[in-house]
């Protein structure tokens, strides 16, 4: 048996007449009375097997037996379907097989779902029977793609000269941002290894062996509290190359992404990616991984009330803080009580109220107008191109509340009009990160990428006078792409020189002694000729999402853990023996 | 700069008079007064670059500042080299590159060893400094084969209808054989993840799902004591089928192979392999993963020597063991010292001497002979087919010790007289492998392969009658595929019907409170219609080791570890924050 295979979902007209040999599973079975049919399933898709008793009664009697989801093994010959029994929600609807035997190969218990359900499980039900869910149309197409996607990519890049590198899993513990998965060593007592947050050391230390282009779909782990978008072991399609800039890897990354596209949705995108400075996208969209698929951009209207009667404004700018506006052409469906609700939504993000107007096409009216100077007014026209029934929403505070509300509210108010085209693809590179962030309460700076990403040249003077004042013109040679307002990949190009390295190092408060801990390797590899070199690192589990259209990376992920880091199938995490626990050297510490 | 790319190993006569950019690193350079030669090195290879002070002096001067592992940027011109300076030993030996300019990218101090090292360096020093040893020639072909080798696999079975699936490596720790990683989860106190062994339930799991040909380039990881060819982590080709029979992924797998030997060292092999059983390659190479690339069989002449006059062999029979022997062919060369030696050598085995006789070509002389009588002699002579002056070497004790000694003395003494044909690539299938072994001093069944392989069909029965003198006839559909002999892969068809697995469970001892803790989703699972399915898994680190015959699988590792489980590069493992540990609710026990 089994020497000979066909594929349910493969069979067309052409393979009329002839015998074939199908194994799969009963995906459905009708009854009719003397005849029976068979919706048959296998990794290809279904196909139908007819069971005629007047023309094969052995067959149609052991096929008599089988139930949903039974495993079986199908020798029949192909026939064309009459007109009126074609099926045009099948692909091989314009077929079916004459069932001449069946075996049945194993049996099954009714299943605890129906497998052809689309919505609407719940999902801890399917992650317990991760294998029944798996066999569900959804999942095997989001299986099936990943896997063709991870060859493109892998193809797409040996093409372009990189190479894959495996680097390890037992890593170093050098906690920078999140934490380290730790994993005991039995034979070196007392000490861990950690599970690496991205190869980001590895893959500098491989261009320092020369070897100029590098890639991994590489695991990652984070110890985090999960979020819906969160793993705690994540893939990331990781890249690094030597003697570069930044534009030859975004345009590498670009093409990378337009194969991908091509492989899932067939779609051509159009290259180069739109290239927008994090100043710039800051301004008109209050986060630095706009959504662009549409307007509702956020204007700085503070010069407009420099002088302006309303109290909140004028408290808002006497204090450092900035006005900024969004205008929605919503001919006049927003109303009072949605206002209220955005007012609580931008409450998450620290800001306190959310000032608004509406603009009739004429005049101003409600809200704050009472409070607005004709020249303000005019003004207001002129800048947020005022023309027809609007309603113009303000945020007045410091500029990350201001950013943070409007960018967010934006979105959610987008949603709420269906302002979005869910079929476009808008992918863009911001560009021109700021090197480091000042964090007033703690008084340290942090790098906003990571310790390692090199300062724009004509920036790296600013580097010794820093002050938090200072911090944010101090720009670096960093890059983000971004699809649909979600970060998919960001990168950045490294130091590549001992003394900078050490200088960045000094600024991160990272002290000589610590420095040589977690990274004297790096260090000394800086030595011995190390090339210029910058990478990135995608997220697969991200792009394949939002290309796939699914609400949540598990639904992208064969095994994936709940938000208690918790496979419900296998029940890992679990407790282990005291004997494994003796011989790491390790135990529990009692509450 | 950088826009514009030329590649050092890839120049050839065609480029002659073009003008190219180079970007690497400084091989060697030579100051002939005047005349600077450098040979520069890049990824794909090496040119040499000539500055002329008489020509381009400016050019001349940067050039004079160079050291060795400078990294740098050249633009020159290609040359064709006169007759008498063409470097038949290079690559690129028929050109030159005129050098133009020379830009000093970053400067090296002197390195620890000399990048064109190929032997005798220091493996600790080598590992320290991966970065420059990954620089060595030697390396770099590993880690660019090991690429072109991993690039290969995914496109055949891709090729071939399998689907790349990632599977957790924050898995359920279920030891078995092997100690697993653990990984302690601060979300759930006191519960842990362990590394995966392999991914051996979830890839089962994915035949079930349906995905009916699954593979994956896997880490592995197992917390052993390290033996040369061993690594904490390392990397599995594991692959796994549904609805079919041994001889289905034999075949897929050999075609895999071929691929991989033509890939690595362009030569093509002969299929299908050689098919031995267990039984077989038992009695005639004392080893389950037999080098046949010599001769030096063991014979079993236990039946000639049933009435034996010499005491050795009379108690051995007496005790239920066996006697075999091995004829080498050595025209003389072994003396009574080496024959010495060899006794030592076994020793490790636990066997106790080694009789040997001499035949001349017409007679037996020295050692036993004087307790052989005609008979036995004629006897000899006939099984071992003697003609010309040998050594026949015995053994004589329980099986295993006699196996086990003659097994790896042949090996030996192969090695010793140079009769191994180091260029030929010995490729054979073992099947029929025992399904379990009898442990006498635990009086308990192992799974010889693991708890989920299915015995052979004829041999099901017999699992209901088990003894612990019955258990090597119970034969299993597993098949492990050795190269040189050395197993580089090993698989089986497993059990798909839960009264089979639970079976199983029970003769090995697991109860099944035990099972259902550790395996209740998989006995769950085939509940649900599981296909027929098997699989294998691949050493690609002992596959690469072998094919490009380097002593150790560390040498085709990017980053290994050492026997201690040491990264000697970034020193992990390390201790760990008091904090880290705190979070995990772990701490380390005092001794």
């Amino acid at each position: 048996m089994f020497e000979q295979r066909n594929y349910c979902g493969e069979l067309t007209l052409n393979d009329v007449g002839t015998l074939v040999h199908l194994a799969g599973w009963v995906d459905t079975k009708r009854d009719l009375g003397g005849i029976i049919f068979i919706e048959m399933r296998d990794v290809t898709g279904i196909v139908q097997i007819v069971f005629d008793a007047s023309k094969n009664s052995s067959a149609y009697e052991k096929a008599d037996t089988v139930k949903n989801e039974y495993c079986i093994y199908v020798t029949g010959e192909v026939a064309k379907r009459s007109i009126e029994t074609v099926n045009p929600g099948l692909k091989t609807g314009m077929i079916e097989v004459i069932g001449q035997d069946i075996t049945i190969l194993s049996e099954s218990e009714v299943t605890p779902f129906p497998i052809d359900t689309h919505t609407n499980l719940n999902e801890e039900v399917r992650l317990k029977y991760r294998y029944l869910d798996l066999r569900r149309a959804d999942m095997q197409e989001a299986i099936i793609v990943r896997h063709r996607v991870m060859q493109t990519i892998r193809r797409y890049l040996t093409d372009n000269r990189f190479i894959e590198v495996e680097t390890p899993i037992l890593n170093k513990s050098t906690p920078e941002g999140a934490r380290d998965f730790l994993v005991p060593s039995r034979i070196n007592r007392g000490a861990f290894y950690a599970l690496p947050q991205s190869p980001q050391l590895f893959k500098q230390i491989l261009m320092i062996s020369g070897f100029d282009r590098y890639f991994q779909i590489a695991k990652c782990f984070r110890d985090e509290d999960l979020r819906n978008d969160r793993q705690p072991e994540f893939t990331q399609v990781d890249v690094e190359m030597s003697f570069i800039n930044p534009s030859i890897i975004m345009n590498i990354i670009e093409g990378l992404l337009k194969e991908i596209v091509k492989d899932v949705l067939a779609k051509e995108i159009a290259t180069p990616f739109p290239v927008l400075t994090y100043d710039e996208v800051m301004q008109r969209y209050g986060k630095d991984a706009p959504d662009t698929r549409f307007e509702l951009e956020l204007n700085d209207v503070s010069d407009i009330f420099t002088n302006s009667s309303f109290n909140v404004f004028k408290a808002a700018l006497g204090n450092g803080g900035i006005i900024k506006a969004i205008v929605i052409n919503d001919e006049g469906k927003i109303s009072r009580a949605m206002i209220d609700e955005y007012i609580n939504y931008v409450r998450t993000f620290k800001a306190m109220g959310l000032p608004s107007v509406r603009y009739t096409g004429s005049a101003f009216e409600t809200g704050i107008a009472k409070f607005l100077s004709d020249s303000e007014k005019q003004k207001l026209v002129d800048r947020l191109k005022l023309n027809s029934n609007s309603l113009i929403i303000f945020s007045c505070d410091k500029p990350k509340i201001v950013n943070d509300a409007l960018g967010n509210l934006r979105i959610r108010i987008a949603q709420q009009l269906n302002l979005i085209d869910e079929n476009k693809l808008n992918f863009l590179w911001v560009v021109d990160f700021p090197l480091l962030e000042y964090d007033a309460e703690e008084g340290r700076y942090y790098a906003m990428h990571h310790p390692f990403t090199a300062p724009k040249p004509q920036c790296e003077p600013m580097l010794d006078t820093i002050t938090p004042q200072t911090t944010e013109a101090i720009k670096a040679q960093a890059y983000d792409v971004v699809l649909n307002g979600v970060e998919i990949g960001g990168g950045s190009i490294r130091i590549n020189r001992m003394p900078l390295q050490k200088k960045m190092f000094s600024i991160l408060g990272i002290s000589e002694e610590e420095a040589k801990i977690k990274f004297s390797f790096l260090l000394d590899a800086l030595k011995y000729g190390a090339p210029p070199h910058g990478g990135i690192a995608l997220g697969l589990d991200r792009i394949l999402m939002l290309l796939l259209k699914r609400n949540s990376i598990r639904d992208v992920i064969a095994f994936p853990k709940t938000q208690k880091g918790q496979c419900l199938m296998s029940e890992a995490p679990s407790p282990v023996s005291a004997q494994q626990l003796k011989e790491l050297s390790i135990k529990v510490v009692e509450l």
